[in-house]
């Protein structure tokens, strides 16, 4: 396995362990004097001439080519823009019209909410007995039937870890007639995912998270090339259209992945994201991976015997887990916060979910029992016993 | 009319004279300097807490607040996100859903084409003989009768700078019961709008035209207060809910304006708008808007006497017109693009127009004059006239 650490490039607040880049990741070094080029050279200079000179406007494209190495797209199949829900429900309302006479959205009650609530509000704008159904994860493949248009999951649980096996979930779909739509917004830089070769018609994920892209930073969307040229955007924006200079009063999608670009899109963010993308270059998924396991099994193992508290949340097996490991505990919210003011940075997810994540390329061996030993220490010491700690509204 | 030229607050290059504030505007000299903060010390530093720490999960609804100044909203009644095409479709889909009953949209062949796209996008989706329904500008009040759901216009016609009578037509939509959208994407920063006074239930713009917040600034979107609690955004993402840290399964639409949030905010663009914004600090619209239509009056005057190949494509009347000034020329492109080429940039909108954005933060009389000169130098002789300048796929 190759060394994929490369904690030179990333800034790190002094005295920080940050277990939370499945949140938001930390600002690649780079990016400052990239965003200060783009400000000073680019917008302030080019004016409106950015556009072209500058490659503003092959940005979406160009960052979805960088993007798409990492979760295994066919090249030309990715595009970046707007926010992971908008891309849900364009994935989602595409993937519907491909079905006609089918009306069911199957997803499962582990899917991360706005992608829900999305798959909610496009079901009520049809009406017409479109329908989101919802069942347990590990219910998702006896409920695939023949009223199921599209099937739409997150292949890691963003609370405990746990991991769908995309590819068989996904010829599931196919064998029923489903559309399937994958959200790798725990995915993409975290696991390899190979999505040439599993099939599915659609993916979607978010890029501050294991890309570093910055707070937030551009969606992407992933369509199947065969149906590129065909599916329908439904957020029919001018920069999806086949010629948006010619002002058309009529809307003629462009051929293949840009038809998914919708507005004029975000180029601070784009370049803060495209920077972020360069720590990628020669990095294989297949040896963060390998980093990542060894760094979860470390914490597990050294919280299990030091940190007796937590219970873990996350599968056991290192196989069927993304790259984060959640322990359960009845003051997770407090205790979270305890250990934060000391330094390590995971976060909470509610009832009870302490989430920790692992990002091999800025944490390494020594950074897991540093943590540990602060987890045992506000643990030991009911740290979180405090009311300070119990007051909600923050983020983490 | 106090003076609202503020030159030393904007970066322009050496020898342009900038007449395309109106498509991208100018960098506030500010703007690298906050944005170095927000990412050395929030995103670097406070790392996941930025969210809370740093104001960011505010940012929507604080900026919200200053360019609800601008356009005469109701305090609390505007919120930034996403696109404009974005916050188009939203606005749209929450007035049909406010007229059941009804199955058109109605809007104007002066609309930007965007506006169009995303309504035949939403009608597609929907089906069930829901239209879009596009006459000619001066025959939208003769089209409004009981079959329109929604009459949506941009306020400012993008080519020619021809304004509708925002509080005229938005009394025949209410008078036929129709709801009405405008798209202030020229008016922002541009003219005097009273958002409160117009009684219309929904407006949307975009902020990196008049109000500088660079390329690809988030959108706004305004509902009329006492619909706030009640429409459906459609988009309907997390962070549009009442309470989105609880994860909920089902989407609960947040109270007021922030149920038209999607997903997660562009920090970085956001910060670079808010630190645009503080150039309005103290202006008034009403004198911006005369200071432009002085500007605009003098460069029809100088154009008209110096450069008669062209022909004024913007009506003639000051009251009449936007902040811009168009005028028709066959080879406007090329003319265009010798005009650019030296030092004047404005911008082409297809078939023949040359296009003028006036922009009394940074121009003067001065400009103007320099400009024309330019202009009919360019004119005089035939500059244009060089295969150069005709190759098309320049964004300009």
């Amino acid at each position: 396995m190759s060394n994929v650490l490369k904690k030179e490039d990333f800034i790190m607040p002094e005295g920080v362990i940050y277990l939370d880049g499945n949140s938001l990741g930390p600002m690649p070094k780079s990016v400052p004097e990239r965003l200060a080029q783009v400000m000073n050279e680019e917008w302030a200079q080019m004016l409106i001439r950015g556009w072209n000179k500058a490659g503003w406007m092959a940005q979406p494209t160009d960052i979805g080519t960088r993007v798409g190495r990492l979760i295994g797209a066919e090249a030309g199949s990715v595009v970046m823009g707007d926010t992971l829900s908008v891309k849900v429900y364009q994935a989602l309302a595409a993937g519907l019209k491909m079905r006609p006479d089918r009306r069911v959205i199957l997803s499962d009650n582990g899917n991360f909410p706005s992608d829900l609530y999305m798959a909610e509000g496009l079901v009520g704008l049809l009406g017409q007995d479109y329908e989101l159904r919802t069942v347990a994860p590990e219910d998702v493949a006896g409920a695939i039937d023949d009223d199921v248009a599209v099937v739409m999951l997150t292949e890691v649980d963003y609370r405990t870890g746990r991991m769908h096996d995309m590819k068989a979930v996904t010829e599931m779909a196919y064998a029923a007639g489903a559309v399937m739509v994958w959200d790798l917004a725990h995915s993409a830089g975290a696991i390899p995912v190979d999505l040439a070769a599993a099939n599915c018609e659609f993916a979607v994920g978010c890029t501050y998270k294991y890309l570093n892209g910055g707070p937030g930073a551009p969606a992407f969307i992933y369509v199947r090339p065969d149906l590129a040229d065909t599916a329908e955007p439904a957020l029919s924006g001018w920069l999806g259209h086949a010629s948006p200079f010619d002002f058309d009063l009529h809307y003629k999608p462009a051929q293949g992945i840009e038809r998914m670009r919708v507005g004029t899109p975000p180029v601070l963010q784009m370049a803060a994201l495209d920077e972020a993308m360069k720590v990628w270059d020669g990095i294989a998924m297949s040896d963060v991976r390998a980093a990542s396991i060894a760094l979860q099994e470390q914490f597990i193992e050294e919280v299990e015997r030091d940190v007796p508290q937590l219970s873990l949340a996350s599968p056991r097996e290192a196989k069927q887990r993304g790259s984060q490991v959640s322990f359960r505990f009845e003051h997770g919210y407090a205790a979270m916060q305890a250990v934060i003011d000391r330094g390590v940075i995971g976060d909470f997810r509610a009832p009870d979910i302490m989430r920790f994540g692992f990002t091999p390329l800025y944490l390494d061996s020594s950074d897991v029992t540093a943590a540990v030993k602060i987890i045992r220490d506000v643990m030991e010491n009911r740290l979180w016993d405090d009311e300070a700690y119990k007051v909600r509204g923050r983020v983490t």
